[in-house]
């Protein structure tokens, strides 16, 4: 696959996308539909496809983090599909009038949604982002180009297969779903570089990806680097409420995003909240670092320094730190956070307010746990990923934000300037 | 100044940015008053160091165009000091909730918009875009960087100084509005790669200039690179509406972007419309060059080629083709259209409708000049610029472009994973 394959793909695909946005949104949700059904009674050939990219994982010595994201199972595959059937149930998003306006001169002004275009997902080892990405790109009237991890390929094409299958039952050509399948970096340099071609880019993936793909991206990029998810326990906040927004946040699923990485506490309220918070936190194998006050509740616990404020661990550590006031926790997300998702956990209403004001992060919880932060549970359905960047879509993802809106106008002849 | 000095610059705005965010509604649209007010007042200091500039450009041998564009005098001052007052009056996008839901576990999830943050406007002649991109950057909450061409640099600075006495006046740093005076290009450069400051840059001005910022930005970029404009006269159109359109969308003013470049008409309508439509185009200097059965109408008329039809001309100068049918006035605009603005005259409102779903163009317009692709004309105030980029914003962008949507959930102690 030379860089003109790559180029050729996206053109075809170009070209498929006119036919996808011609369906109805009855028709799209079908399609969706379509794929959703293939990949169920394809489960046991995505399984074998799998198992060979599982046993060239171990084979190559890859641990055993990229090896579960890479590991589908009969439960995995149900989950796909659902989630499948449940962006084809999501409301139709294209043709929607967002404004209508009449203007003094009897010109209707409309703005209307329509597809970008053609999307660009650059992911890695998770392959449900192949068969979800898709689905969510065609549910908005475009057309997808897929460039999956290597490590997954043989699960990724068992996938598209199925999508290949129910495009074609529907009478769309297989293009619109394109997929990039030779592994080498060179053909994502080259997509990277399609700007005639490709509306947007979307890298999903660790922070060595991503970082790639902004350093050489000449089309438009959506990404989010990292989360430093900050939880700030205002003075006095009910404790208990604060404890499980904490624990939730740290420890319900540490590797993801929207995990709590660095806990601020109001100086008032840390003697009666940190012995607390740390025992259950231990209770619970969760490593804290913390400032020097916070290390005066327990000895045993490791200095945290700058690069502990700056870290997305991922995993059972926790940065802690006491605040003199709201005004100092501002200052530390300012200065250290990702604008992803922080929460503040607070009796005050004032206080709240100004904790949504003084933070700039694509999603603030006031008294709720930042593992909110995710499409399903905002109300999007599915998404396709959270965008700290503040251009076109903020948080999480779904079908509306692989749209635009343009300007419709109707009029009965006027022109601007009457001779 | 060094690039070690844009970035300075660079840090500073993005430091004034969130008290230009913390002001109220109405404290904002004072202080863009007060920009217009001391503007008038300063007339006679801007005059001045517009004959500066103009004085520079005729030395340096620049053609009477650049000069124009250059040009100041008193309605222009006037002008902008209007403009400044009608961004002023705009209504409030700050803080408007776009969408509001309680999910079924009570959270209250609400979408808000908030500022980009910092905007980068990279411009040239045209010394009113400094105060009139400055202002609509801080009615919408953000800070900006004005990098205006060097041979407009006196006028800028008159025109900055005007916008930095009244930020004082309001109590906010001049770094609100940060001024690159150096005209070297290295200082664009360094200003495109500073990612972790800059969250839009929007180009403004020649297609030289727009690629050249498109090929080394890293930051995000909105911009539109030409606006090659169709009109459409299809089967059955009203003939008096078809030529009233035609005339106002390319004689109007044919130097700007939605300025009509190419005419189309249904080979149905050519016999009855293209010999009046060729009369009215010579009467008023339009060079017209045409395709083969154009040409049937009149010899004199010369051959259009692949260039004239994918040309911005930008001058009084139309190329014209009959086409079969509309679905073959769809395919030349895939074929040659730039996105931005597409008319059609009909009486058919099938034919109006397929045209509207069959172009993918930022504006499309059903009886009514492609000269209304324009933010005050479509009802936003004035405009930063017109987005061909099919993210974020597609057309004309007023102040709500220059915002973005967070998400802000309110709840009681809510998690994710109950326990």
């Amino acid at each position: 696959m030379s860089a003109f394959d790559v180029a050729a793909l996206a053109r075809a695909a170009r070209a498929a996308q006119p036919a996808v946005a011609a369906l109805d949104g009855t028709a799209r949700g079908a399609l969706i539909r379509a794929m959703a059904r293939c990949i169920r009674d394809a489960q046991a050939s995505i399984l074998a496809a799998n198992a060979e990219d599982l046993a060239r994982a171990q084979a190559a010595g890859q641990g055993a983090a990229l090896r579960d994201r890479l590991r589908l199972d009969p439960a995995r595959i149900e989950a796909i599909a659902r989630a499948l059937e449940e962006i084809a149930a999501q409301p139709e998003v294209l043709g929607q009038v967002t404004r209508r306006e009449t203007r003094p001169n009897g010109l209707v002004v409309e703005r209307v949604r329509i597809p970008l275009g053609l999307v660009a997902m650059i992911y890695e080892a998770r392959p449900n982002v192949t068969a979800e990405a898709a689905a969510l790109c065609l549910k908005a009237g475009n057309a997808v180009l897929l460039r999956g991890g290597s490590e997954a390929r043989a699960s990724n094409a068992a996938l598209a297969h199925c999508l290949h299958a129910a495009l074609r039952e529907a009478g769309l050509p297989d293009a619109a779903v394109g997929v990039i399948t030779d592994p080498a970096r060179e053909h994502v340099l080259a997509l990277l570089r399609l700007e005639e071609l490709v509306d947007l880019a979307i890298p999903r993936g660790g922070e060595g990806l991503i970082r790639f793909v902004a350093e050489h991206a000449r089309v438009p990029v959506i990404k989010h680097y990292k989360g430093v998810c900050h939880l700030y326990v205002d003075a006095g906040a009910d404790l208990d409420s604060a404890l499980a927004l904490l624990i939730d946040g740290k420890t319900s699923r540490p590797a993801v995003c929207n995990a709590i990485e660095t806990l601020l506490v109001h100086a008032a309220i840390a003697p009666a909240f940190l012995p607390r918070a740390i025992a259950a936190l231990r209770a619970r194998g969760v490593e804290v670092r913390g400032c020097e006050h916070t290390r005066g509740y327990d000895a045993g616990i490791r200095p945290a320094g700058e690069d502990d404020y700056a870290a997305e661990f991922l995993d059972l550590i926790l940065a802690v730190r006491v605040v003199d006031d709201l005004d100092a926790a501002l200052a530390h997300i300012a200065r250290y956070g990702s604008d992803h998702t922080e929460v503040i956990v607070t009796r005050d209403e004032a206080a709240a307010a100004r904790f949504v004001a003084g933070t700039r992060s694509a999603a603030v919880m006031v008294n709720a746990s930042s593992r909110f932060n995710d499409g399903g549970e905002l109300g999007l359905g599915a998404e396709i990923g959270i965008s700290t960047t503040r251009l076109h879509a903020y948080g999480p993802m779904g079908a509306e934000a692989l749209t635009i809106e343009r300007y419709v106008v109707r009029g009965s002849g006027q022109v601007r300037h009457p001779r």
